[in-house]
């Protein structure tokens, strides 16, 4: 008998995905961070879930405080993937009824900081009993139709970018990230994005994502992509996922004005290829190889 | 050491709700079926979220095409509650990688099917491993503020009506509900709705939160209850969750025009009172007994 592991996560997806029907309201369904839905003239609703589940997410050592706040950031970084504001979030929270308080009210507070923070208003939730700790945040946000990044817009050419470093997950970063809301709104208002994602499963899974959906190649440099202090190592980095950075995609003459400007924090890794060309990396001994397709995965 | 089953599922609710503070742009938040959010000059937007346990909300043995149906159907329920409209949803899956992959396809079969039925476009999703199947499905829907349904309008004098019949939940029914969208659009065009919800953890509870938002108090008869064949008795009925059934007030002028019709599906079972009075039930033998403030609580 077929399980679900056979044909793997995205298998799944994609599997549920084609048997979709939407009206014309959608401007994009499942296929990217967020769902895109007409909202009025000038702006789109944006529309995002995101499941932690105690064990797989988090563990019971890590401090609920930060459990919180993560399960709040992980939907703020969707909203940033696509260039969006943060506006509204509902929460559903399974919790085993022999949960001490204190856990509760740390939980609840480290998702009501965060909110707070980016400005999101906590408008409502579910409560129910589990018996493993499970937490799903959904977030509305907003973006101006001519701002909306997506992940299919990326062109040969194109100058590709990430923000901050690469491979603090596994050293406690997954539980402390910044979302990247404010980069990805200075990117928006100041630049033409081509194409923006954020890295949750890997920076080469997601850059796949880019490169699929857009339907191009890319080569990317070891020598250019920062890593975290104490990461093991940039094979590790490349295929491990939570980094939560943006990931990103210039043409040529906004890559040079952003450039220019010589900000920290946004770091030009490699060029966006035609599709024929596959995707490369160029290792620290400028040997090019091809970047093998693995990347976290649930089942 | 304080557990949260020490203070309750309302208890926990409060706790957290009395924290969350909103912008202007939020008209209803954690209280109500829906939270109710600016949209523009003449409607508003719900948006809503229900979770769904494996061992909890349903069991293994029923049918998965039932369960992805009752997991949204409850969501379409919240919004008709608020007699809106649906419109979209985000479904969060997760998944024992050892699931069949015939029972994943009808589990995401039975969500599309009524999805499709009410018209909710299905936008994006989450999909994560766990170790019990959790289903949460986030929806938004659509209300012209004129038809706005909340649980706080009740007022002294209002007649308290019920759709359907009471009690079927246990004997099955709490999976193949009909979630009474029709119903409450045609009584929002139709009718001046005081206050409404729908009947998730019991009529006798779900009651109370009308007479606590609106400060009211009720009286309620048992002859005119409605209830499913093979219910046990009122007092069940009364108590047990599930039925997804509207509750609401209509001024009796309002009632009048209702009973003229003589629709079938819709019946008065009692009377909105001053909040001195309390809530009252006139059982069988036309005794006045105080209605038990218990129903279903998650711990």
């Amino acid at each position: 008998m077929a399980r679900i592991k056979d044909i793997g996560e995205f298998g799944l997806i994609e599997r549920f995905r084609k048997l979709i029907k939407t009206d014309a309201s959608v401007v994009e369904a499942s296929g990217d961070d967020c769902a895109v839905l007409k909202l009025d003239k000038s702006n789109y609703q944006l529309f995002t879930c995101d499941m932690l589940i105690e064990d797989v997410d988090f563990t019971l050592k890590d401090d609920p405080y930060l459990i919180g706040r993560k399960a709040v950031a992980v939907s703020l970084s969707d909203i940033a993937a696509c260039a969006g504001q943060a506006r509204y979030c509902v929460i559903s929270l399974g919790l085993p009824k022999d949960t001490p308080l204190k856990f509760a009210d740390k939980l609840f507070k480290g998702m009501l900081d965060i909110s707070r923070k980016y400005k999101v208003n906590l408008v409502g939730g579910d409560l129910s009993r589990s018996n493993k700790i499970t937490i799903d945040v959904s977030m509305l946000g907003r973006v101006e139709k001519k701002h909306l990044a997506l992940r299919s817009g990326a062109l040969p050419n194109d100058i590709i970018f990430m923000t901050g470093e690469l491979g603090g997950s596994i050293s406690g970063k997954h539980l402390t990230f910044t979302p990247r809301l404010k980069e990805a709104r200075f990117l928006a208002r100041n630049f033409k994005i081509n194409a923006m994602i954020d890295i949750s499963d890997g920076l080469a899974q997601d850059l796949r994502h880019i490169l699929d959906k857009s339907g191009v190649g890319a080569v990317i440099y070891a020598d250019l992509i920062p890593l975290s202090k104490g990461t093991p190592g940039l094979s590790a980095a490349l295929h491990s996922g939570e980094d939560f950075e943006l990931l990103f995609t210039l043409p040529r003459r906004e890559a040079r004005k952003l450039l220019k400007r010589k900000l920290t924090g946004f770091s030009p890794i490699g060029e966006i290829m035609p599709k024929e060309y596959g995707f490369k990396l160029v290792d620290k001994k400028e040997r090019l190889v091809n970047v093998a397709p693995q990347g976290f995965r649930h089942f």
